[in-house]
């Protein structure tokens, strides 16, 4: 399978939405109303640094995941790439497009000046560890959550 | 002890590296140039919603922490407060000052229309750990790291 990433666009929220909700955590977190998605994607675009990515395959979107880039000071000014919300359709799983995402994603952050790839994953997400330590990440943190509404 | 908590200043980045420095994992993985620290601080004023804050008593920087704003569209499209880098001047830990910082920081992730505020810490800090479950923050998440370097 032929898969090629890009930004995603305004018109791509409606396919990624779907991609967030077919999955076993998203499928009861998420809303029906396009509206605040698409604001959300707005305000992303003020963001510098953060960006949506679409994964596609025969003009069909089937894997998602953001990249925030995030500069610091710490560990000797590194600069950082965050992956969040990582979504593979989900008839497709098991067939490489996690490992060609995650391939994407450390190609761009390279080109960022990044010196660091970082990721949470919820702790229920058993067969994800496998796949990130299989890819050379490390599990050194806890990543810690607390709801503000 | 009285702390206020304001947005550093690029003249506050040596003060920042010191306390970067005074940590038990810190203490090794920093370096001494302050050029690439400058650098950093400059890129992050590009960045929208990455935000370096310190902490202020007497007239002496004590403690630091980055706030960064992540919009993004998983979680009803929850805008998202993450906290990395947080120190305090190692003689004044244990006086509250942690909670202030945190507090301060849901005060300023609330005010940016945050739903949700994260952040992950090293498994090695175990005291860390009881002092971010009595904030009621949820370890529910594993973090990953992959040096690019």
């Amino acid at each position: 399978m032929s898969i090629s990433f890009r930004h995603a666009s305004r018109a791509d929220v409606r396919a990624v939405l779907a991609l967030l909700t077919d999955d076993h955590l998203g499928a009861t977190r998420e809303g029906d109303d396009l509206e605040p998605y698409h604001a959300a994607f707005d305000a992303m675009a003020h963001e510098a640094g953060n960006t949506l990515i679409v994964g596609e395959t025969g003009g069909q979107i089937i894997a998602t995941y953001q990249l925030t880039f995030i500069s610091g000071l710490s560990l000797r000014a590194a600069r950082r790439a965050q992956i969040e919300s990582v979504r593979i359709a989900s008839h497709l799983r098991g067939q490489g497009i996690g490992t060609a995402m995650i391939a994407d994603a450390e190609a761009r952050a390279r080109a960022a000046g990044c010196m660091l790839i970082q990721l949470t994953m919820n702790r229920s997400r058993s067969d994800a560890k496998r796949f990130y330590e299989r890819l050379g990440f490390t599990p050194s943190h806890i990543g810690f959550k607390r709801d503000l509404s």
